[in-house]
C-alpha cells in the first residue's frame, strides 16, 4: 500500500503540507484539486478496456474512496477490530473509541450540536425510513400533510408512500420552474396548516439545482412543520450547517462522501430524537430487557439496534478528515471552474439539453450535468463512451417523477469530483460529439 | 500487505495448499487449525499491554478478519467500486457482478434454494426486525402468538416487543433445562393454535447449547406457525443448512463470520418474501416511482432500499470463501477438542460455575464458556484478565432475561474461534486462577 501521499502526513490526521494556503479564502484563491489529489486515488489511475484511461464522471452515483480511507478501515481491522459498547478489554475500548470519534467527526462535519445527534444508519434511505416510521407512525395522522418536491430521489419519495399506507397523510410535490430550480412560491404556496413536515434535497442529484433550504425552514417552521434536508449530493460539494440551514432532520450518505459503502446517517435536533420511539430492536439500543418489555438506551444508541457498522464509520471519518483537510470551500471553488467548463462544452454540442439551471442562472448550482441528445437514446451514449473508457450514467437517475414531468424517459449524466481534470472533461466532449455524430450516421 | 498465506493461493479462492486431507471426516481427522490460520490474522499476532501476547477469546461477540477479506475489500474499492445496478458503465458492471456473485455465496453456505432469498441487511439484528416489521405486521393480529425461547438474544426480543406494541400479537417463551439447554418439552407445550411464529437461537450465545431446531420445525409447522432460526452463533462453527433445518427464516451476522462489520442477511423461503411487503422505500427496491404510488423490484431487491453495503457484501463473500476452504466440519472438530479442554480447565478452579451443557452432556455445544466465580464480580475478572493481555467479555451478553433467570447480575465468557490455540486456553486459565486468587486476597 503506498504510503506517500499528496496531502501528505499521517492518514488520519493528513497534513496540508502539499496544498498552498489552505487558510485563504476561496473565492480568491482555485487550487487544481485534481493535481493534488489523484494521487490518492488508486482507481482513478487505472486504463480502461483497449488501454484508454478510465475516466469516471459517476461521483454522484458513488465517490471514489482515497487510500487514507482504506488505510483506516486496515488499520481497524488489523489492530482493533472488536465489538464496541460491551467489552471489558483493550480491543473492545479501541473499537468504541474509534467509533464514538467518528460519530464526533461527522457532528463536526454538519455542525451538529453534540455527537447525540447523530444516528448511523445503512445509508441515507434508511435515515429517511427511521424518519418516516419512528417520527412518523407517531406523529402523523389522517390527512396531516408531509410535502416533498417533485425533485426527489426516490428515497425521499417512497419511505413517504409507504407512511402514507399506513397513516392516511396526504402527499404534496413543490414543482420546479422553467430553468429547472425549485418553484418556492409554489412551495410556499402548498403549505397548509396540516403541513407536519416538508422534506426535500437540498442539490438535485438530476437537476444539480441548489435548493435555498434556509429560505424553506422558517417557512416550514412558520406553519408549525418540521424540515427534512437530503443533503446526499451537497455534502460532498459544499460547506453544509445545520444550524445554518435551520432544518430538523437532515441525512447523508458515506459512500457519496468518499467513506465506505453500508454506512450513512441521520442528524437530528436532540429534542426530536429524545421524544421519538425506537425503529429497530435489540441490542445496543436497550437499556434492560425482560421478557415481555425493555428500556431504551440513551441517545443516540436507542437508534441503533445490533451491532454497528464499526469499521465503516471509522472509514467515514477518515474521510471527512480527508475532505476537510482540502477544505469544502476550496473544493466548491474547483468544482465551479470544472462546471463552468462541463457546461460551456456540452453547451456547444448540437442537440445537448441539459436539464436544470446553467451556471449562469445559478452560480452554485452542482457539478454535474444530466442531459439529452435529440434522437438519441442516453443508454446508447453512455454504452459507447463506456467502450472509450468514460463513465458516466445513463436512466432516471432515481427521479422518476421528474423524468416524466419532463416527458423523457431518462436521461445521461456526468457528474464531477475534485478529483476531475480539464482534461476529462475535454476528453469527455469530444467523445460524445463523436459518439453523437456515429450515433446519427448509424440510426 | 503480505501475500503468502497459510491457505495458499490466491486470495478470493484460497487454495487447500496448506491444509493436510480436507476431504476427510472429521471425526478422523482432527487438524490444528490455529497453526494453519493464524497467519492470516494480523490482528491476533498484537501484543497487548506490557509486551504480553495478546489472547482474544471473545470470538462471539466478533470474529477477527483474515488478510484475504481485507485484501476483497482494497480490491473491490482500488478497482471496482461504482454504485451497483444503475450504471452502464463497467465500473458498475463489475461491481453488480462482485456484490451478486456474494450473494450467491451466502446462498450457497446456507443452503438457500437460489440467490433471490438472501436479502442484505445492516447486520442480524436488522433482519430479524425486516420479518418483524414486514411479515409480523401484515400477518400478525391480536392474540396471536410468537413463541421464543427466555435463552434468546435481545436481537431476539425486543423486535418482537415493538411487534406486539403494534398488533397486540402475545409473546411466549419456552425455559431450559437444568442442564441449560432448550426445555423442548415445554417449547412443546407452550405451542396453541394461535401461535404463528416460533423464533429461537440455534446456538446460545451464553449457554452454548445447540439447540435441536430441525424437531422443532415440524413442531411449528404442526401448529400451522412458520420457524425463524438466529443462526449467528453456529454459522461460524459448524455446518448450516436451511432445508436440513427445515425453517422458514433464518438470520446471519457478516461480523461473527470473519467478515466486515456493517452486514447481515435474512434468508427466507421466495414464497414467504413474495408474499411480504416492503420493509423500507427507496432506490433499488422500485420497479416504477409515481409521485403517489411505486411498484417494487423483484426479490430480493425488493427489501434492500438505497445503495446497498457493496464493499461489505464483497468482504463477507471473501469470509465465506475463506471458511469453506478449511471447511466447516474441520472447524468443528478442532473447536470441540478446544471446548473440551476451556471445560476441563475451568471445571478444575474452585469456585467456577458454568452456564450451559458440558461437553459430556451435549457434545455439539457451542465453542464458549459462560460462568461465574463465587463472590466475585465478572467485570473485575475481565478487567484483571485484559490487564494480563486476555480479552473475554463479561456482563450480560445482550441476554438479561438469561441471566435474571439464573439469578445473576452477569457472567464472565470466554469464546473460542479455529484460530485459538491450546496454549492460549491453557494461559487462560491460569491467569484466570491467578486471578481469582488475587481477588480473593485483597476483598
Amino acid at each position: 500500500m503506498p504510503t506517500s501521499s499528496a496531502l501528505g502526513g499521517l492518514s488520519t490526521a493528513p497534513s496540508l503540507a502539499g496544498i498552498p494556503d489552505a487558510a485563504a479564502p476561496a473565492a480568491q484563491v482555485v487550487d487544481d484539486l485534481a493535481a493534488i489529489t489523484r494521487p490518492d486515488f488508486p482507481l482513478l489511475a487505472q486504463t480502461a478496456c483497449l488501454g484508454q484511461p478510465l475516466i469516471y464522471l459517476d461521483h454522484a452515483a458513488t465517490s471514489q474512496k482515497p487510500r487514507q480511507v482504506l488505510e483506516a478501515l486496515q488499520r481497524y481491522y488489523d489492530h482493533d477490530n472488536a465489538n464496541v459498547h460491551r467489552g471489558a478489554h483493550q480491543l473492545s475500548a479501541r473499537a468504541t473509541e474509534g467509533f464514538e470519534a467518528a460519530r464526533a467527526k461527522v457532528a463536526a462535519f454538519v455542525g451538529a450540536a453534540s455527537p447525540r445527534e447523530i444516528v448511523f444508519t445503512r445509508n441515507a434511505s434508511e435515515a429517511i425510513n427511521l424518519v418516516a416510521r419512528s417520527w412518523g407512525d407517531a406523529n402523523l395522522r389522517e390527512g396531516d400533510e408531509v410535502l416533498l418536491t417533485v425533485m426527489e430521489h426516490h428515497s425521499n419519495l417512497v419511505p413517504w408512500q409507504l407512511l402514507a399506507a399506513r397513516t392516511g397523510c396526504v402527499l404534496r410535490h413543490a414543482g420546479v420552474t422553467p430553468t429547472g430550480e425549485l418553484d418556492l412560491e409554489d412551495l410556499k404556496a402548498q403549505i397548509t396548516d396540516r403541513t407536519r413536515l416538508v422534506s426535500l434535497v437540498q442539490v438535485s442529484n438530476t437537476l444539480g439545482c441548489l435548493n435555498p433550504v434556509e429560505r424553506v425552514a422558517p417557512l416550514a417552521h412558520a406553519a408549525g412543520a418540521l424540515l427534512l434536508v437530503d443533503a446526499c449530493q451537497s455534502l460532498p460539494h459544499m460547506p453544509v450547517n445545520v444550524a445554518a440551514l435551520g432544518c430538523d432532520f437532515l441525512v447523508g450518505s458515506s459512500h457519496k462522501l468518499c467513506g465506505p459503502t453500508g454506512m450513512g446517517f441521520l442528524w437530528a435536533r436532540e429534542a426530536l430524537l429524545e421524544a421519538m420511539p425506537p425503529f429497530l430492536g435489540g441490542g445496543e439500543m436497550i437499556q434492560d430487557v425482560y421478557l415481555d418489555h425493555s428500556s431504551w438506551a440513551e441517545l443516540p444508541h436507542k437508534f441503533e439496534a445490533g451491532t454497528p457498522a464499526i469499521g465503516e464509520a471509522i472509514g467515514l471519518g477518515a474521510a471527512l478528515d480527508y475532505l476537510q483537510a482540502i477544505g469544502l470551500d476550496r473544493i466548491r471553488g474547483w468544482e465551479k471552474q470544472l462546471t463552468r467548463q462541463l457546461f460551456d462544452r456540452l453547451g456547444a454540442i448540437d442537440g445537448v439539453r441539459i436539464l436544470g439551471p446553467t451556471p449562469e442562472q445559478q452560480p452554485d448550482r452542482g457539478a454535474l450535468a444530466a442531459f439529452t441528445v435529440d434522437g438519441l437514446h442516453a443508454n446508447d451514449l453512455a454504452a459507447l463512451l463506456d467502450s472509450a473508457g468514460i463513465c458516466i450514467r445513463s436512466g432516471h437517475h432515481c427521479t422518476q417523477p421528474l423524468h416524466r414531468l419532463y416527458g423523457i424517459p431518462g436521461s445521461a449524466r456526468a457528474s464531477l469530483s475534485f478529483t476531475t481534470t480539464r482534461q476529462e472533461i475535454d476528453r469527455f466532449a469530444e467523445e460524445l460529439q463523436g459518439t453523437i455524430g456515429f450515433l446519427r450516421e448509424h440510426s
